[in-house]
């Protein structure tokens, strides 16, 4: 580890000069407006993946049985994958130079655009099974929308994560099922996820002017859009795994406008240590 | 906050050359051996301060009641105030312009010399109560014999820091005998805490040659000479608190030579986040 460059090494202004001449200036509002809005879009879905990632790589050597630490892990794999592709994309549309890496390590949190769902707390096995069912439940109508976008770029990022996010599908719906139509405690642990997360769940539906720009030149959904599939997948899940569907509850909101709650911070500070530390390091 | 200085404002360099001119080149031994002993001894006494005050303040907002919350967070002001004078004079002797800031933000984790006690979890409310009594009744035992030393300047910290340890001590006694002469839960939890962290009380007794020289040169006590008061004052309380002496076991060792538990990563990506982030910022 002594051999990383810190901020006692010499040439840390020249990493730290590099890093500021590939970062985005403050303020400098873009020409196209299009094109921000796409930008904003592919924050929001590359920033979902970073994040739920890191939640769930948190499990990695912490997992109640090898199985399902191997399995958490991968699926933790699969989500920095996908949001390599996003903000890579992202980078790429700003034209700034911002590389996926950048984004994803050189901003600060209230320039992250997840949905809140994705940052809540692991808490037990329960809640990280079941923030991931309702999460993987409409990522796949997301993504299976996307694979359709105009932009052939999206399309082929969307049809790459599609499978693997159906296959997160299938075995979080299976678990939550098992749990909750399992024992007694098993069951309560699941009913009391469902019950503190279903609140989140409502701003993954919401739809904002970026929204509406991107639906308009046919390059992602309109999140209201897909709605009515997630709510039917939900409710057939509950309803085997025999819990109880919270129905309309107040529902929390902000963070794919950059309003977090203060678990992203957290999040960051121990995401970000090493690049924050060691300006420019790479493998 | 987005009046800070970020990673994306074009004087970033010149805020990192700022940091590095200011910064311990790496590898670079320095010509006074004996100063570099004092060095190392007042990062250890620093480091123990400021990563208890640390873990003390994570409190804040969470105790059982306001007026151990205010109590807690009083004490974590206590203790990060004495780390400013001791990481003070520490960058003062070792000569090379270090600030207590800088040496509190722009170290990592095998730069850091505090026992590994001081960097347990907080755990529940009777863990941080344990840990805190056992490292007052040592802590106490230090700055009285510091108050002697034939450095002046640390005589003085010692002088003004032990009235604070005085107090943390007469608070930590007190509560650890009304738990643990409490309920039975009460009770329960503070010998568990008492089993689990006194294992880390014997690093804080050992000698090494840093301690040999400082001790040689008359400005600190050998560690191992702290120990029968230290003893005498655990067995006392802990027998008013009807708790059980976990007598003779292993002992963890490595915090004061810089081999740290996972747990120190996590304090400093926390701790350092806005000074790695924000190179210079100021109030």
């Amino acid at each position: 580890m002594t051999s990383l460059p810190d901020m006692t090494t010499p040439n840390v202004a020249g990493l730290a000069r590099d890093a500021a001449a590939h970062a985005r200036p403050v303020d400098v509002p873009t020409p196209d407006a299009g094109q921000e809005a796409v930008f904003e879009f592919l924050l929001r879905i590359g920033d979902n993946a970073l994040i739920l990632g890191h939640r769930v790589s948190e499990w990695c050597g912490h997992s109640p049985v090898l199985e399902e630490d191997i399995a958490l892990a991968n699926q933790a794999l699969d989500l920095i994958g996908q949001c390599q592709l996003w903000l890579g994309l992202a980078g790429e549309i700003e034209g700034k130079g911002r590389s996926a890496d950048n984004l994803a390590y050189l901003r600060d949190a209230w320039d992250f655009r997840n949905a809140l769902l994705v940052e809540r707390p692991n808490g037990d096995f329960g809640q990280t099974l079941m923030r991931q069912f309702l999460f993987d439940a409409f990522h796949i109508e997301q993504l299976r929308a996307l694979k359709a976008s105009a932009d052939p770029r999206v399309a082929e990022i969307a049809a790459k994560a599609e499978k693997e996010a159906a296959y997160h599908l299938e075995r979080s719906a299976d678990l939550v099922i098992r749990l909750g139509d399992g024992t007694e405690e098993s069951r309560a642990r699941m009913q009391a996820a469902l019950d503190l997360l279903f609140p989140y769940t409502g701003e993954l539906f919401l739809d904002d002017a970026t929204d509406e720009a991107v639906a308009e030149a046919g390059i992602a959904p309109l999140p209201s859009s897909l709605k009515p599939a997630w709510e039917q997948t939900v409710a057939a899940v509950l309803d085997e795994a025999t819990l109880i569907h919270p129905g309309e509850v107040y529902q929390h909101k902000g963070g794919k406008r950059g309003v977090h709650s203060e678990y992203l911070g957290f999040i960051l500070a121990e995401m970000q240590f090493l690049q924050r530390a060691y300006p420019g390091a790479t493998w």
